[in-house]
């Protein structure tokens, strides 16, 4: 566990924490460590103390456990619903990582999951919203109105929820300090191609600052103060995408946490962690490679990122 | 015309220049000035003396050869031939650009070209080898080795030369100092679809250096001393790709001829350039754009793509 700077504040991440099983097309691998706030809070550790509200089933296998209270995570808070079995999800990459397939999902103890915040957890500076159901999403952040508390607030989401609760996403949106959303998300929501016009309708809808990300094209960071763009890191062992938003995110999160801060020069750093971040998590299945590689390798990314993106 | 730094060298430009209609999913413009080497000469003349090898029929219009002569390039090698027609190019760009058909293609007067350098065009140190056929690409070089002369030759292609004439394309490659090529090319001729190692493998095809185009999200330059990525300039205003291409080649052979260097911090430079070049082009059917917008608006886009990409 690393020792934070003395600017770290706690991050909180909420969100699903699972078990996986994986085929891209050249492997599989299953009984893995998967959930977006698994990868956000394992990413958001290497910055700043991190606390993670999900909820598991008694299946939970001790070495998941293990693997996240390595990283120092404060999981007081991830509740364990012992007579349930935790969530599942299997899914197949389409050939070229093109798009891909869920196989099989058993939501079981996330079902009847509410994200429930005691005092310490509405204390949390900074929050990150993985891409659960906006209406407990927008729960998350009636609490902290409730307790009139104003952490920033970061949020993911994904296309089913576009789809399905739109409505309710709508309404989450102008309660964000920060949206993070992908390319062909963003036009489904925004029916918007060219994404600097989506981006600049996205931060209409709502939110302070704006990320789409791009996958191996980079992202696009969308801010009052100014517009950044960012290569993504050369990845060239790439083995399986899953959770590389969900790391994106926690890194995002993370970061700013560390440093305590939101400004425009900030989430610049913290967009080119984030970039740094999901890049490991790709190269491995589940999060071995983002749990194994340590900050030293994040640093040393990030630092190669900025060397080979100096005009 | 600009006044050219005191290290600028000539670049010579070979390629079609054409008459153009063009269809976009919004708009249609006929009888425009077209092919790579108008507006490859055009974008070199913002940044070093520039010379043109090509042909046109006794139809090309006057207006066409007064916008040429006032960027200042020196047209004494864009062969007349009064007897013939000007090549002829009309395409349709598919719903949001995602690809596009040739409708209608005359080549005319260009089925006979045939690319003779005379002295002063064998002095030049810097050359740019738009996609005509492979085997007179190599025809050019031909006459250099045959001169005993060493310029800097950088070459673009497409598609159809990968399908037809790969032999050839290949043995041109051998040759090169500087290939450009855009991601679905890069594919067709690798195999490779991750861009990083799809560099790699072209520059091992033979060119010293690469530049992998991926239209609105930047470009990848590989070179022996490093690996350089950069985004592209966030356009809002996109109205037709056409050309954007070969102003980018164009920009970036004008600019290693304006420094008279090719070494990788020279390279960087130009494609940052050429990135900001290539991104007035599309805001306007045809050159109109590209020749009206001025050095200022490109050194300003220069400055604004530093700016925006700084991490």
């Amino acid at each position: 566990m690393p020792a934070y700077p003395k600017s770290a504040k706690p991050a909180l991440i909420i969100g699903s924490v699972a078990i996986d099983r994986v085929a891209t097309p050249t492997a599989q691998s299953d009984n893995l460590l998967g959930g977006a706030a698994s990868y956000a809070s394992i990413a958001s550790s290497y910055f700043a103390p991190t606390r993670l509200l999900g909820v598991v089933g008694g299946d939970f296998p001790k070495p998941f456990w293990k693997r996240l209270q390595k990283h120092g995570i404060d999981l007081s808070a991830l509740q364990v619903d012992q007579e349930g079995q935790t969530f599942y999800w299997s899914g197949k990459y389409h050939e070229n990582f093109s798009g891909r397939d869920t196989l099989e999902i058993r939501l079981n103890v996330f079902e009847k999951f509410s994200p429930l915040l005691n005092a310490t957890l509405l204390d949390s500076p900074f929050v990150m919203l993985g891409a659960i159901m906006p209406a407990l999403q927008n729960q998350v952040v009636d609490q902290f109105v409730a307790a009139k508390k104003k952490p920033y607030v970061l949020a993911d989401t994904f296309d089913l929820w576009i789809h399905t609760t739109r409505a309710e996403l709508e309404k989450l949106l102008r309660r964000l300090d920060l949206f993070v959303i992908n390319e062909e998300e963003s036009l489904l929501l925004t029916g918007e191609r060219n994404l600097v016009l989506a981006g600049q309708h996205l931060r209409k809808m709502g939110p302070k600052s704006v990320v789409i990300k791009k996958g191996g094209h980079g992202s696009l960071l969308f801010h009052k103060d100014g517009y950044f763009s960012i290569s993504a890191y050369p990845v060239t062992k790439f083995i399986d995408p899953t959770g590389a938003g969900d790391s994106y995110a926690g890194a995002l999160i993370g970061y700013l946490a560390s440093v305590n801060r939101s400004d425009f020069a900030a989430l610049k750093k913290a967009v080119a962690y984030a970039t740094a971040v999901s890049s490991l998590t790709v190269e491995s299945f589940s999060v071995n490679r983002l749990s194994g590689a340590g900050r030293k390798a994040i640093d040393a990314r990030l630092k190669e990122l900025i060397e080979i993106t100096r005009i």
